[in-house]
């Protein structure tokens, strides 16, 4: 039964998720529907975009994540469909799919093109029930990505996703997202930093040295940043009962730079 | 696998949809559920019917849809069941099904009388659980309308939902639906508007005559209204960055006049 | 095909709920996920067993129920496996599944010790996805309580849930839940109350005597306490257009008396 995770900033009171259920459904009646949430902050294709990161991979091999965060529908955007890590995704080329195919080498992604797939008559505003959709039903189907459309090379990266190594040794990352708690994630893993080793992290000048294992960790001092690995898998700068990002002034995008002891 | 779509105005907090949900699946347990919402604004009836007018056709025929605002539960509303355009209804008929048998030539609705597959005890407050659920739930299992009471005549309709020709070669029809940000959801449909057609459109004296493709085409003056062909099919009144419904002080329910020029 | 449910207190924004999802998805393929609820409000455990209590026995025999509200992630409170009234459960041994023990005799509680099972790497605030996904998962294909780890005795009970008998024949019991509008929902079921006697409920010094079928019956005053059988099967103290937690100063966890005439 193949699997259909669902991404969007569409809110649940409204007909749109629903209706996009049932366009894959219709087409696609053993689909499996999982929605990861609905609730992304209006057109944040970033916050959208470290959802799906935080996610995908919990899923079976070869689930579909339709993911919709999509400022530009009716505007020249491509639709693309991408094949990264074991997994399939549908969205628009605007970022949305840029953590994860920054993560997975040998992503490759196709522009959606197959207009016979596509719900008619096409609305100007609503691609995701119209183009999207039936792409993800067609691909929990058995279509592969190539069959929709020709392969891109030039899709939208979140490269800083990646961390890079700088001339003095020190890893530049980068802010992935910051949550509404104002903790801060970044762009470094366990494969950064190696266990038992000291770290020092620099965000807009300020240097973080201490890593926590809980929040609430004996001798922590209100309105303390410190470092904390997150369950996403990365390591978060946090503040006891604060707020990280307005302590450090930081915004997804934001280089970090780590530098281990 | 037979799809069951379930629309209230329950919420999501409490336990109300998942006793529903559990209800079901007991008796039907190969049921595919899927939510349309359950954030429809408590008691609101129309906005209710507006949501199922706008998602059940994207749905595999055959789907059950059962839908639950029910301001008259314990008074004697019927409880009813609803056969049309391939799909199958189930809930209180006080108007809910009300757009979508007016949409649907052929409609049939019986009377839910078959009390013996009601929850025991049967409460007076949660007939979503102990009475629409079951009768969902034999639908999905494949029990046929007329095994559940007696076909009825009287059903409670919205007539309006179709527009009628006046005498002057005019179409009136009505408001459907006005949306969390004030668009004013009409019941005019591409049949009714010829491509390339202008149109005047009035609403308590206020004539519209421009219908743009996008919300933010140029040459949008913010605080002037236009028509723009909403997703879910009907022709609705906008204002960019304003609200529709606050500059015509319409509501749902008003007429609304169409001249095809 | 197994049902699992799910209920925490994670809310729906971010990637939580849909980690726990693909994590049993990717387990038990046949499982069919349904969502009781995500809005517990945060660490409020006594909130989520009543939801809970109120849910689980409309669903099918062999359901897994997976609940977590837990405080205590990451200190030493158990996480336990528990099986009552032909269906399972997985959480914290916290009180949230204290309810359902309280009222299912010969209910059987695991310590979930199997860290075979476990997602790697364990993190240390998201037991949710690494250590109660997977168990339920493994439920849900077939595996026994027992298999998972040691039985106990002495999990955390909600024991006032059953009302018990004092010495001047009343009885004594709790009060479960207070819901979103003041409604009290206290542990006495149809089973204490003989249909057509007179009952004298007490709560903080107050007596209310008086047992409603609707809200807004006939005589109902504004503001004046009375009883009402609730939809969840217990029996609860409401005021009509108003709050009756407000007017009674009570909490859940309070006692409450029973006198039946």
């Amino acid at each position: 039964m193949p699997v259909v995770t669902l991404l969007t900033d569409f809110g649940t009171a409204d007909y749109f998720v629903a209706a996009m259920k049932g366009v894959i459904l219709s087409r696609c009646p053993a689909a499996v529907l999982v929605d990861v949430t609905h609730e992304v902050p209006p057109q944040d294709v970033r916050a959208g975009a470290f959802t799906l990161l935080a996610t995908y991979r919990e899923f079976p091999a070869g689930t579909v994540h339709l993911a919709v965060v999509d400022p530009g529908v009716g505007s020249d955007r491509r639709p693309v469909v991408a094949s990264a890590g074991g997994h399939l995704f549908v969205g628009p080329d605007n970022g949305l799919l840029g953590y994860v195919l920054a993560r997975e080498p040998g992503a490759r992604v196709h522009h959606l093109t197959r207009d016979a797939l596509f719900r008619k008559p096409l609305s100007t505003t609503f691609h995701g029930r119209d183009v999207f959709a039936p792409a993800a039903a067609a691909l929990a189907a058995g279509a592969r990505p190539e069959e929709l459309g020709p392969e891109v090379a030039d899709f939208v990266r979140m490269d800083l996703a990646r961390p890079r190594r700088t001339g003095d040794g020190a890893l530049e990352g980068v802010m992935l997202h910051v949550d509404r708690f104002g903790n801060c994630v970044t762009s470094f893993t366990r494969e950064e930093v190696p266990e038992g080793r000291g770290v020092r992290v620099t965000v807009r000048g300020r240097e973080i040295r201490s890593i926590r294992r809980y929040f609430a960790e004996e001798g922590a001092k209100a309105g303390e940043p410190f470092g904390i690995w997150g369950s996403a898998g990365f390591l978060e700068l946090a503040v006891y009962r604060g707020s990280a990002a307005g302590l450090l002034g930081a915004a997804a995008g934001e280089p970090v730079t780590l530098r281990v002891e």
